[in-house]
């Protein structure tokens, strides 16, 4: 029986095959730090469970396709303070960033076009590209440069006359890279020069560890506003990834009517989270100043750890809660699979996510590995000394 | 600025265009009655909420990507009931029946190719097919035979080298029909003989009108196991659309594989939702039969006060809480926008959704119209009044 050619040009989650030996790892007793998944500890504030055992409709029906008013008022108002103005309409709730990113690329991608996204990336970009039967040109960075991609010349040698558009994750998921408004401007810039859609997937937005660092968005570009997508989610700020509700950003009617569309086709966001979401709005300033000294103080830990590894490369990453690294071994995959088969200390090993499948560049990231530091500092700690261990008897074998 | 041509094809929702003018009539002090939607309006079980508030988990954490254990389990043994045996990796949870839908057809449908659907269909499907880039080749139906589509030589003659599934709703939406046992595995049949996939949206199946009538699934046919998918949801089963609970089964291993790419690639779904959900399937059988009798009523009522009106074409249908009705108006679109603009009795309006969306056929359903009777009788009897004098009255104008 035949299957789409697009989705054969998919593969599963690259993470998912080394969960066999986590299995297996544990049933031998071991205990494994997980730094390959970015499910945050932090507790989701209490508003959301507060605001779900709150609800006290009988039916639970259909939410509007855009969103309910209430959620989307509370987004309106998190941008308005941020001195950045969206209409209702302008707004769109979708299941998650997720669903977000896979409107705004099917609306522009056809079959044949290409989107530029610097690398390493999510790797689930790969399969919203290539299931729109398009296909990711990959924006260049080194390990060395501290995955620095905001380069003009590199960007525009990039584009060809299938390019629709550039999707940059800001800070950026897997790097922990944060852009600079002189680069932010400029990317504004290429897009609007080269007409292209510029997807902003800001799901990070809060995790900036520069202190007084402002709020950064593409929402705030008035010079190509028509050009500017903004992908956002409550799941890494609120640490509410289970809630499953995001939102699409956009001045550009003729995108939004477009978006509408897939909306209305799905009917809607789950009713009850978008509720309780709306409820996570109201949480103060004072909650993310903890969480952001929180990942800081995890951040810091890590690359220290790192730091003391003979061999490694790592520039001290700026947001988010990932960082990608440069190890001294032949392939992160193998060694991956070695620390779970072969290697303990004390009964313990270590996982993270091997680099290669965060690239589109055939070939590349084989000795790179990405960290979620989403761990508690003392066991961050214990799980890089786990790494150097690993790595040092792993090169004697 | 460029948008995908597949999006560019398909439309907003054909009910929405109607949504001013009832807004204007509301402003005007009309009460009017909404036959339009399929939204119930019988309670969503107190299980759902009640799982909501035990739920105690300090963080909402992303689900597994095919579904909470406990609710794939919940999944797997009311359809163990029905004496149908699906293993847990042969069902994956979905963002409603919706989703699953998409993943389906875009696991299945490539550039160019074909489903065929029996015709009035639910228009999403339309939104569906084409952001696959495929098209629907509708299978022909007469409101004078009661839409039935369940013909061999009719469906085979529909059948072209680029037809890759038939999808059928059952019972049906917009139409109510109900397959028989033998036009289910006549249609099992064709897929296995055309090599095609039988896609089975069973979203209605508790809703079936004949006394001892058993529940009836395409995942009963052993035949052609591997050709047969079925979509599920709790959204009508349980009154609890807004929970976006649907799944996707199938024997189908490598049909499996692709959809659990499209799985991973949105991460899961919402986590609450989900746990509620599971806690639904422990509802007893007498809230269905309740519900059944409820709805059974309502049909009847519907019915006896459409056969009351001259020149109306409705057989009975037996499912579901849809039926599609000929009037003797000569535009129901033109009807429905009059009666929100210029008709009233003692204040009061209806509003139903007008034929020709639910067709694929160009000219065909302009004088018909759909009726979900989610209302409660005494309204629904007042509806079919209103709807007797404005047909009298539109066409005395």
């Amino acid at each position: 029986m035949k299957f789409s050619t697009k989705v054969e040009k998919c593969g599963l989650s690259p993470m998912r095959k080394f969960h066999p030996y986590a299995v297996a790892a544990r049933e031998k007793g071991r205990t494994i730090y997980h730094l390959n998944i970015g499910q945050p500890d932090i507790e989701t504030p209490k508003a959301y469970f507060d605001a779900v055992g709150a609800f006290s409709q009988k039916v639970l029906e259909y939410a509007p396709s855009g969103g309910v008013p209430e959620l989307v008022a509370a987004v309106q108002h998190y941008y308005a303070k941020l001195g950045i103005s969206y209409a209702a309409d302008e707004i769109l709730i979708t299941t998650g960033g997720s669903e977000a990113l896979q409107i705004a690329m099917n609306c522009i991608l056809d079959d044949g076009d290409e989107i530029l996204i610097p690398e390493p990336f999510y790797p689930n970009y790969s399969t919203m590209v290539w299931t729109c039967g398009a296909s990711i040109r990959p924006i260049p960075t080194k390990p060395e440069e501290g995955y620095h991609f905001a380069d003009r010349a590199k960007i525009e040698a990039a584009i060809t006359d299938r390019t629709r558009a550039i999707l940059v994750t800001n800070p950026g998921n897997p790097t922990g890279t944060v852009l600079t408004a002189e680069e932010m401007a400029m990317l504004v810039d290429i897009a609007v020069e080269h007409d292209l859609f510029l997807i902003g997937d800001e799901a990070y937005r809060e995790f900036v560890y520069e202190d007084g660092a402002p709020l950064q968005s593409f929402g705030s570009y008035e010079k190509g506003r028509e050009h500017i997508i903004v992908i956002d989610t409550v799941s890494k700020r609120f640490s509410a990834c289970g809630a499953r509700v995001g939102c699409l950003l956009s001045h550009n009617a003729e995108f939004l009517a477009h978006a509408m569309k897939y909306c209305q086709c799905r009917l809607s966001v789950a009713t009850l989270d978008q509720v309780a979401a709306a409820a996570l709005y109201s949480v103060d300033e004072g909650y993310f100043a903890a969480v952001r000294e929180e990942y800081k103080r995890r951040r810091d830990t890590v690359v220290a750890g790192l730091q003391r590894i003979e061999g490694v490369v790592c520039e001290c990453p700026k947001g988010a809660f990932y960082l990608m690294a440069a190890l001294p071994v032949d392939d992160a995959d193998k060694f991956q699979q070695w620390l779970l088969e072969e290697f303990e200390d004390r009964g313990e090993t270590v996982m993270f996510a091997p680099g290669e499948p965060f690239y589109g560049t055939a070939g590349k990231g084989k000795n790179e590995i990405r960290i979620a530091y989403v761990l508690q500092e003392a066991k961050l700690r214990r799980a890089m000394e786990l790494l150097r261990l690993g790595i040092e008897r792993y090169n004697q074998r």
